[in-house]
């Protein structure tokens, strides 16, 4: 496994990768890797001849009064993680590798953005468009691996690659969830004893959602009264969104019918969770 | 000689040139073809196993009140001049074939991009450096030729391919001029035949510019006032900007000293021309 700090160099060893017609499969993290991270990998393994990781705390796609400077990071731990995951190359560029003085050309979405996350991230989504643009022209992947968790996310990257023609086929993967039902998150590092137990009401929320779904209710208000129940007896709990709506355009959906994201995010404490669900839904007529 | 007009089709094309280890240069034009034009394919062939050209009036860099419908095309015309000039592909798509009904995803720049004609054009780089993301994306080339003539464009260009980590060459093309020094456009067609007499105010204000330069002469201003003079006596001419700036970041200069850009934009009768000089002096000091 190659550790690789400079876009030059990166560029050079994708070049010569490429030349012998290999086929690369990239996972972009901001490190401090769990195993959701590392299902992202294997996915990539499974497509590709060589696979690429890489680890940069992003600073644009971070607002002002965010967690910049207390993200988690432990580099030789991702190291040893990446190494028995049988990566290939680790990119680990620097802050001013990615960002020099005077860069000032960005890659932004004005609709999709400004929803959900966006709404209470003004500027998140840009930066993560420009950041994950950037990595797709150092890494030139046949194929780049995204989480189901970050779903908003995983939307705007798939519009992007729509929308420029990126020349790289994405790939989702599954949210995973440690045995309780909490989803990985490198944040959760930051939960008290207390706060990690509570963390739970947000799977518990969803759970709700898709038995509500399951037994037939179609009313999205129903839905979300019942997940606000569940989240509002929650002590430690502070609602930032909780939106049902449609997959394809992120706008509220007043049934669950079609193709259906329930996605909120919830202040536990002072830490800011996210968790997600997709619900499919043949109409009556079809069914 | 193929032409293909469907982005599916080309980036297979190009994935099997690159997969033959072809090197690819490629000239992103709006057609209507002139000589100017060609000297880019002929740099791009000196650079390159294989020349692309695309021809595609982009509907994103014409402002409301533009001249999108207006603009000159002749594809026959096109398609003769570059089998003779040894093109390889032409990709000459629809609009709607570019820009499907829901596209969002854009690239911008802020600061750059509003000097020069970005002030009178709003939007109009935007469109430019998002037309050009997608045909890189496209057509995958390892060199594309960009005409000195859009200087603002050129610099735009620069900057975006360090600021995305673009993995394309640059090469700039010399402005391309008819004998009597009007600098090549496919806007010329628009002019009567008093105005292209009269168009000739923009290489006259130039060399008034150079020879000054030449003499010694160091003030933008005094410069300026003596270019104004040739353009305000020119009765069909009327100026949109007239600027001596920096090149590196297109700020106002008041000395000719270093790395400076006269550029102009003037309207001969309804038709707007830009042309421009690059002026590099080294300081007193130096000499």
């Amino acid at each position: 496994m190659k550790i690789i700090r400079t876009i030059s160099d990166m560029q050079e060893a994708v070049q010569t990768l490429r030349r012998d017609g290999k086929r690369i499969g990239f996972v972009p993290t901001m490190g401090y890797l769990h195993a959701g991270h590392l299902s992202l990998v294997h996915l990539a393994r499974q497509q590709s001849d060589r696979v690429v990781v890489s680890i940069f705390v992003n600073p644009t796609q971070f607002g002002p009064n965010e967690d910049l400077e207390a993200y988690p990071r432990d580099f030789a731990r991702d190291e040893a993680l990446c190494r028995d995951a049988d990566v290939d190359y680790i990119f680990y560029p620097s802050a001013a590798e990615m960002y020099p003085p005077g860069a000032g050309v960005y890659v932004n979405e004005d609709h999709l953005s400004t929803k959900l996350c966006g709404a209470s991230r003004p500027g998140h989504f840009r930066g993560v468009l420009t950041v994950v643009t950037k990595l797709f022209h150092i890494v030139q992947p046949d194929v780049a691996v995204f989480g189901e968790k970050d779903a908003q996310q995983l939307r705007l990257i798939h519009q992007m690659v729509d929308d420029l023609n990126v020349p790289v086929t994405i790939l989702p993967g599954p949210i995973v969830r440690e045995a309780d039902g909490l989803a990985l998150s490198s944040r959760n590092v930051y939960l008290s004893e207390t706060e990690r137990r509570e963390a739970l009401c947000l799977r518990k929320a969803l759970d709700q959602a898709e038995q509500m779904h399951a037994s037939g209710e179609r009313s999205a208000r129903s839905v979300i009264t019942a997940m606000e129940k569940i989240l509002n007896t929650t002590p430690s709990a502070r609602v930032d969104y909780l939106s049902i709506v449609h997959w394809n355009d992120l706008s509220p959906a007043e049934q669950l019918e079609g193709d259906i994201l329930i996605a909120l995010a919830v202040y536990i404490g002072r830490t800011r969770l996210i968790d997600n669900t997709r619900l499919k839904t043949t109409d009556a007529h079809a069914s």
